[in-house]
């Protein structure tokens, strides 16, 4: 897959959520010259008139007239309500028309999308673009948002090849950089290195906000528990989706870490000076070495070809 | 107290490994004019010779003859060394002298000193300046490290008034706002906001890299992780040393946020929404205030006379 620019890929695209994310997808797709025309739906009308306004989006759609003229659909919205989309989608989707989604779980959004699509469900391209911030909105979506980073498809078995292709070159497009993962990788993986840091930074700041003692706690609190508590700022709304959509996977995370910080526990109560040099320098190793690996480029689609 | 500049507070300073603690001290006096002659005391030569060649010390000192002649000694080396270093003061310490440290930890460093000192513990000031990064050594040091930062003064019963204060001077003379607080409140509030989150990160990378798929996961670990895992980066024989030394405060506030993990994930299991909204939104809220006081510039010493 090569990262076209400049040619046509999508001729009418619909964005339904256009926040940071659908309207970054957008935003990139035009400064490419690869969409023609792109229209907004949407439950927000303020947050549509904003798109319309600041030239993310063309049009301002209403929801079965738009799908059905479109030959891209990205649904944006938070996963809550893709069940809703993809029953208004399916029955007037073109049969030469993608769709594709935005969320930050997988198998939930697949379990969506084989009951709204049935049969067509090979018109469906599961993805996740491995970008955020804190914003929200319209008024957030910047055309480089996505580049550079990370875009996991997460095709099915059912999923038509060229529509798999349709949905990376687009992505491609935008600048990110395209790694294909089975659905159910997909959200073992972001349990552990996305969801389970996300609970257990809540847990911290939840925890010491309750003893009695907060206000003295967070007098002395610095700049280290600020970075540990950063994935504490993000929505709670959205967390909560996230932890209960992905609700198996992350359980087992927090079990496994659980039982290891229970380990830690015990080296430190028995004294245990070589066991807790181990697990310290074990973490900081890894973690430089990945970071090394940041800093020297790590390599897209083979090596993910090569993960199980 | 107010903050003295270009008055000689000290006439001869003796600092106990000359690192980024110990030497940032040195010429952070040395900026405001408040000390005539700084002497280094060390176990690495090299460190010592850069630290003389950089200016940041005037002299490299035999420990005896360099602790006879002080009139303020600042113990700037691991805690693990402080044992030895005070035994070697100890007998030597002029009447009029005081010996302060910079350890991370309280309640270890005073039982170290109070066996050494003996009836002359009333000299020693024991404090812990809320500053700190990666680097190590003289080559580190900087005069601008302290400033704006917090200084905690964790003095006993029996510390001389006097000697506290000369204490305090210096450290606001370095730029330090001076809070006063108990060894054993020291401790304690360290343990729920710098020991505790140091442990948690050790104890995620470490799980994380022990997993057999650990090379995918650790690709598509993303900038929350990162921040999440940044104090994982922190020197693992320094993290092991202050979690034995503050080893039942860090217990106990280990086991009260297991307690808060299993709860939470007790809410993910049952899929309770509400509750999960509350825990999120509560850690976010928190974390927010906090944000907002250090923005709004939080009060020094007053604010911590009124905690516990």
């Amino acid at each position: 897959m090569s990262a076209p620019r400049g040619r046509i890929l999508i001729d009418t695209l619909v964005i339904t959520g256009v926040g940071l994310i659908g309207g970054s997808f957008a935003l990139a797709l035009r400064q490419a010259n690869t969409v023609r025309h792109v229209i907004g739906v949407g439950r927000g009308r303020a947050n549509l008139d904003s798109a319309l306004r600041l030239g993310v989006i063309d049009e301002i759609g209403e929801a079965a007239d738009a799908y059905a003229r479109a030959d891209f659909i990205l649904v944006a919205t938070p996963v809550g309500q893709m069940g809703q989309v993809f029953a208004a989608i399916a029955p007037v989707l073109r049969p030469d028309a993608v769709v594709t989604d935005g969320g930050s779980t997988k198998c939930d959004v697949v379990a969506l999308a084989r009951s709204a699509f049935g049969a067509n469900i090979g018109r469906f391209v599961p993805a996740h673009p491995i970008a955020g911030a804190e914003l929200n909105g319209a008024s957030a979506a910047r055309a480089e948002l996505y580049r550079g980073k990370k875009l996991v498809l997460a095709a099915l078995p059912e999923t038509d090849p060229a529509a798999a292709a349709r949905v990376a070159s687009a992505w491609e497009a935008c600048g990110a950089r395209v790694f294909a993962m089975t659905p159910e990788l997909h959200d073992k993986t972001f349990a552990a290195v996305s969801h389970l840091p996300h609970v257990l930074a809540f847990a911290l700041v939840d925890e010491i906000a309750r003893k009695p003692h907060a206000d003295l706690l967070f007098q002395y609190a610095a700049s280290g528990f600020r970075d540990f508590t950063r994935l504490a700022g993000g929505s709670p709304e959205m967390w909560r989706d996230i932890s209960l959509a992905n609700r198996r996977a992350l359980l087992t995370e927090i079990d496994e870490y659980a039982a290891r910080l229970a380990e830690v526990r015990s080296m430190i109560d028995r004294t245990d000076a070589a066991a807790l040099d181990a697990v310290f320098g074990n973490a900081r190793d890894a973690r430089r070495a990945w970071l090394d690996a940041i800093e020297a480029g790590d390599k897209p689609a083979g090596a993910a070809a090569k993960a199980p």
